[in-house]
């Protein structure tokens, strides 16, 4: 293991000492933030829903004008990966390569895919069962329709929202760590965690933000609300203004990493823990 | 030379091979874009107006929530690169080094800090003889006022305006080149150039946009602010309608390495060369 906690790398398909420089200095992903990436989480060797996150990582790389992919290459990556450490986190980054000095891109560039792994975080089981603090950012996200959605590499507006709060450990059994951060858009609407995707659930009915001006639109949100179409709970995706977040009974941020937290706090108030919450759990860790 | 095309590399004060891998993997350069850089030009191994753009880095660095900057090993880097490289462009990137994984930065984390350098640019000289042609770019700049006038790693934007257009290469004696594109916001107000900042000239007096919303504030801009009331020229900061450009005398871009181009061709009409184009590409030039 490396000093900064990668078990694992692998960059163009070659196994690389996780300890040691890999990047190139000229690579557009470091200069430009010109690339984009997944988060996931390995169990028993293998990604739940891979074909989600391979199709998604295709499209977000069309969105910026990049590809085709080679997801045989990445699937090859994760193999190794995954016989040798069949339980933990991988990041997945696919950058436009170098080119010049400048913003143009070279049109001959090959793309750099790193495949980095780091050990399961030591989330407290309590994250499920006693739910979380939702805080409030102050950050809003501008809204840019041709980068929206997009898990790209540009991700200095988290950064800052993230550096918002700081009481992320969970002190004690009874104690509701504040796991989470909430931001909105200029005009007041409710788009995104820092790390994950909001679903609110009002009287039975879900509903998750629109994404078309800013956010991203995570694997996991798809899945939850297609998990929602089959089980017959309506779900729906609009303008969520932060006064629906206040009336709402419960509130549900998901990622590939954390799959599904209630959320117990959000300013000021407690809400409750959804009666599906469990099913819906079980759910995302199944392979679909 | 490296393959592509540096000369030069040092990584927090250390020369490193260009041609080999040097940024960690674990960089939130790398990772999140979470830093901000300087593009500068060397002249007699000196960069001109260099206070200007330690003071622009550090003051990029406190915007982020980062620092305090160490200029002074900047200041080694340079001096280095200038013994060896006189006549240069050297890009000085600074991120907030390695954290665990996620968007919190680690409290305890040293930046990292990469001087890298290319050769000098073989731009045509009827770029200042004939002007450039400015390409408007359809993209829209998004609204961030947590962000904006920061030069920072989230470049997204600025690459996607630039691959707008492709005919850069200057073809003869007589034709001018579209060597920059300009970027409006949502409401449709002059910006930035996607690597440079923009002037208009009315009538003898001097105008730039605001970019207290969006764009980055370049050291060069001041410069040219500072020029022109230190030479009876009227200058204001404004916001620029695109009216207010289509209805100009001239159009001037700028940045520290090209300097100040004029711009001959705009939305399908000629400008006119500004009356003291001369005196301050030579004002530019010094070191001041």
């Amino acid at each position: 293991m490396s000093a900064d906690g990668a078990l694992f790398l692998r960059i163009d398909g070659v196994d690389v000492d996780p300890s040691r420089p890999a990047i190139g200095a000229a690579d557009r992903g470091f200069n430009y933030g010109d690339g984009v990436f997944r988060t996931v989480r390995l169990a028993a060797g293998r990604v739940p829903a891979w074909p989600r996150h391979a199709a998604k990582l295709a499209s977000d790389l069309a969105r910026l004008g990049l590809g085709p992919l080679d997801p045989a290459g990445i699937e090859r990556d994760l193999a190794h990966l995954g016989a040798r450490h069949p339980e933990c986190i991988a990041r997945i980054t696919v950058t436009s390569g170098t080119s010049a000095r400048g913003y143009l891109r070279s049109p001959d560039a090959a793309l750099t895919t790193v495949v980095r792994a780091t050990a399961l975080p030591a989330w407290p089981a309590q994250r499920a069962t006693a739910g979380i603090g939702l805080h409030l950012c102050t950050l809003r996200l501008a809204e840019q329709p041709a980068l929206a959605g997009v898990k790209h590499l540009n991700r200095l507006e988290q950064v800052l929202a993230r550096a918002e709060w700081n009481d992320g450990q969970d002190a004690g059994e009874t104690q509701v760590a504040t796991a989470e951060g909430l931001t909105l858009d200029a005009g007041g609407h409710a788009i995104c965690g820092t790390m994950s995707n909001l679903f609110i659930v009002e009287g039975g009915r879900l509903a998750t933000p629109d994404l078309s001006r800013c956010g991203v639109e995570g694997v996991q949100r798809g899945r939850i609300l297609d998990w929602a179409r089959a089980n017959g709970i309506p779900a729906t995706v609009e303008a969520l203004p932060l006064a629906r977040l206040h009336a709402a009974d419960s509130l549900v941020v998901c990622n590939s990493v954390i799959g599904a937290w209630w959320v117990a706090r959000f300013c000021g108030r407690r809400f409750m823990r959804p009666a599906w919450y469990d099913e819906l759990a079980a759910a995302l860790d199944r392979d679909a």
